[in-house]
């Protein structure tokens, strides 16, 4: 095999952080009873019951899209509907993976940054009642975003309040929560449970985990016959507890913050760099782990020939000249500082 | 944690086979691209052609469920019928999966051992042609099959001929494939592209993976299209490599073959045993890594309360008095003679 | 056009009935909402409570798929199941409807005269609340089957009893349920409301509509939503008001078992006939619209030979030597007279 | 009942042409094969081919959903997109029936007047060949569109010349394809076969039949299997004959030309009145059996007031004052005017 150099690619593109590979190797002991039902996994449900309150149900799936389309199978009826952005993951990633699993329609919403607002959502809620309409059932947004943004609890909270007030349910793609709760040097639950949501998407596999998402029910009601939809969808493990280890690794300790903290940080020294670049300028406010800069003329072409890896960074918008630079949990501040000065140099 | 005595109940409890985890982190350097664009993968699906032939086209994905279900989604459009046993695991503990994910109807047929036969399924080929009824697609069979039995070559050709000649194709769930190789000492293509196979589900989950199957298209036309299918169904892994070095470590040496071996030679040691002891009647010839005994009266209960671990083994068949006893690639002689003195016991 | 002699084929070949005719025409007047927001079907809903009760909610469809499906749809969720004979309808003739469409599973149980038993469904509720297996939700009988047998008010209730007991829903193909109240002389609620039937596909086609079937929840809670379910599943008419016209002229007046009475009847004078032919053997009670005879050597071929019709009857079960003949509302006793000659001419 | 006067808000509240409900009475002879394999389904669709070419393959189905959504599930994989107008019946009035029955999913496209452009459908294209993105297989227009315009047959052409040449397939909404081929005194081929379409959704329902729609393939490989889909997706009717007869009345003769070049002409003269009224303003330009005006203050309300029937006409956009206004095959001159009197009153 060749050398791997880390790049900006993206969080999937790094590997396992070292207490997660210990943490396997530790639960490979002997016999453990399949699919779930074992001591690990009763040990990590109780994780995210210390982080996320006494009512949190946490399933662990595979990867994010089964955590978000779960989710949404969990949650409506294929009559109903789930407003997002139209940037939504869930919207553009998934290969229509929500529409054809789950059945719904996604009503997708411009936004300005990734972000909806109550009146951006209510604006869609309409059709109530209607039988030619697709019933809007919840509204799922991410945390952080897709952009790189992230919601405050109150925003979050508004959110919430209006989702609620229509009969409705909220939803959050977590694939980035613990960057968003590192961004406030907030517990995870400020995000989701204090702040009114329903359902969490909880990402690990871009925050060093080996692979392994969750979704976590806020309201124990939800999870009514998840165990079924979980099995007929395709996501439950086996040897669960291989799983499970991993989340009790993140969780039980401060790992999945260290990672987190790590990662916003770098991007956020990553941006600061970036300021004082003539020409080269942001798109949306780093508040994450991902920084999108919009470049001048030739440059983008320019800083991927002077990069050695074979996938440095994605063009997010051709159009615009815009780029996406993510920063993982092993990024260093040499990979940082050297992407910097390569972009200052392309520019030029 | 508490101790984990190995036991019998599933080759889903065994654990992690150490070549196999040595490999996981072997693979753990630096960046590479997510989603299986990357080398790692690219030597993954060699590996598979070198046991499979040229024209095999091998996706990995999660788990079992998921590489049976997406070999249908592939195989069959939701107006066609597949015809299996009614003990497959398809039919049996998919929860509904092929149903609800590929649409199709699954056609069961009862059989002797868990085998079909080309008599059998030409009796389920019916209605073709007919707007009414589901049109049978394909055959699907597992090797091994879920009572411990295995077809021969033989026995899969005649299968495989029938089936093209009716213009169908044939699955193997293979499971437990490099048991059914094992068992013959045969190469895993003598019974499957070699045999006329289309389209195989192989097992890595349980013959010393940490977790990973992979879906094996053994004439590459099938496989169109397929990339997309498996993102849709929600079993495309970002951090692919490391699934992709598990299959590396497992088909790149012997290990399939040794894990495999031994388990089924585990097997026969148990059903040597338990064929001296009067009063235990093995159901099926234990000709993989499953036994199935028939005890008498209260054995199953004495036996239960005399063995350590919280779930010994499964059950088959309550009426009968049948339990299945599976061995894994970690099960000992001692574990065996143990078990094996622990039912002539709970016998007397 | 040709001539189009009546035959035996099918309820479904027959034309409609000159009073559903007359009563679309007379609903052709003027402009009326679409979609079944008007005031004909508003009176035909009425007519379904005059006849099943003050909780009865009845929704019009297209056809008898479309009612069997949606109201499973309506009952069941993907992970769950739904038993059934084997001989069902819904099993057998509906394309893989049931499956691809509500996500079910469907468990087949074999009987000796398409009709299920406590003992026989309690045998198929297995499984329930393994993950593993799909959930068994609701058991679905026809009334009358579809081998011209019938159950009596007291083996539904039965049925309902133990379905009830297990927390599971009971729905009635009612294909031919006015062949079933007429053929014990009771009115339609007695075979269904009064004996714990919850959902019920009532069928008009079959017995002198142009096309019209419903769907019948006979406690109101359970068509919550449906209105959603029936769009989506593409189950709602435009011009309503046709569908609605033919039911009201059907259950208005006594319309439905005049029709039913008399295909019974003609039924009725069928099996007498063939009773006193040597070598015809009636395969079932013949105890609504449907007479299954079982004829000696190469007594179909000749038979089939002297009859004019196009397709006179459906060969049931060629083994056998069984054929089906399907009496309708339109049926007359020289009709059945010449068909009985026929038949004792072609056995000779 | 009371009496239903005539009204504007929708061409499906309108009954059945006399010449349609006398085919319905003629076909009722006797019996005849049910589920399409008669002699009257033979001649209807003859009369598809006799229209639209001999490759022309017509399936009737029961309703517009059914023919839109099931073309679609004909030309698309789930994985697959469909990009129509954001105000596609499709998109807005189905209740998600394509995305929850097809499988796909809806790119939606903003427009000016409910027509794609070349430009517009181009920029639509996007990740081809991208796993994660839906993979866009067809475009999907309405002729008329759902705002009253119609398409030329150049603009249909250089729609399809795209589509084509990206190897993907055009499909025309043609609910009201004889309102547009009547505006243009085009035969219904110049808009659709000869123009380059695949598959069309032709309406009858909304021009005089009592019920029916039909898919037609106008390139006869696209229709195989599709006798299959149709039953599975459960449109396919018992007695298809009374179908049949309908569309053989109204494509045998000229009467789907007079209906919809009557309910066009009774537009343009709505169109012609309002324009002379100050105030009133067409919002899109009346080329069919739709007419859109936008109207002052609280004209609306006051217009409702005026008019007799229980529902007049939509509210097609609240906010900026438009009501939708539809002729039908019976709409009278002087319902016309006294509409336009009406809205002239309300004006002022």
């Amino acid at each position: 095999m060749t050398e791997h150099p880390r790049g900006f690619a993206s969080d999937n593109n790094s590997g396992v952080h070292p207490e997660i590979l210990a943490a396997i190797a530790a639960g490979n002991d002997g016999h453990v009873v399949a699919y779930g039902d074992d001591e690990y996994t009763a040990v990590a449900r109780e994780r995210f019951r210390e982080h996320f309150g006494e009512q949190a149900e946490a399933f662990l799936v595979f990867n994010g899209t089964g955590a978000n389309v779960l989710a949404i199978e969990a949650l409506a009826r294929p009559h109903e509907a789930v407003i997002c952005p139209v940037t939504a993951h869930l919207n553009v990633d998934e290969c229509g993976a929500p529409e054809r699993i789950a059945g719904v329609k996604l009503l997708g919403v411009e936004t300005a940054d990734g972000k909806l607002t109550p009146d951006l959502v209510a604006d869609r809620i309409t059709g109530v009642g209607d039988q030619h309409a697709s019933q809007p059932r919840a509204v799922s947004i991410s945390e952080a975003t897709e952009l790189g943004t992230v919601y405050t609890p109150e925003e979050i909270r508004s959110l919430a309040d209006l989702v609620h007030r229509q009969g409705m349910l909220l939803h959050v793609d977590g694939a980035r929560l613990a960057n968003a709760a590192a961004a406030f040097d907030l517990p995870l639950r400020a995000l989701t449970t204090d702040a009114g949501v329903d359902v969490l998407s909880f990402g690990g596999t871009k925050n060093g985990l080996l692979l392994g998402d969750a979704i976590v029910f806020l309201r124990s009601e939800l999870a009514r016959d998840f165990l079924f939809i979980r099995k007929q969808s395709m996501q439950l493990a086996s040897k669960m507890r291989f799983l499970a280890v991993q989340f009790d690794a993140l969780l039980g300790r401060d790992l999945w913050r260290r990672n987190a903290a790590h990662a916003n940080a770098m991007a956020r020294r990553l941006a600061g760099a970036l300021a004082v670049i003539d020409g080269a300028e942001l798109a949306y406010p780093a508040q994450a782990n991902g920084v999108f800069v919009t470049l001048p003329g030739e440059a983008i072409a320019r800083l991927r020939d002077a990069l050695p890896a074979a996938l440095p960074f994605y063009v997010w918008d051709e159009a615009a000249g815009t780029i996406r630079l993510m920063c993982s949990w092993d990024t260093t501040e040499e990979d940082v500082d050297r992407l910097a000065a390569a972009i200052a140099a392309a520019i030029q």
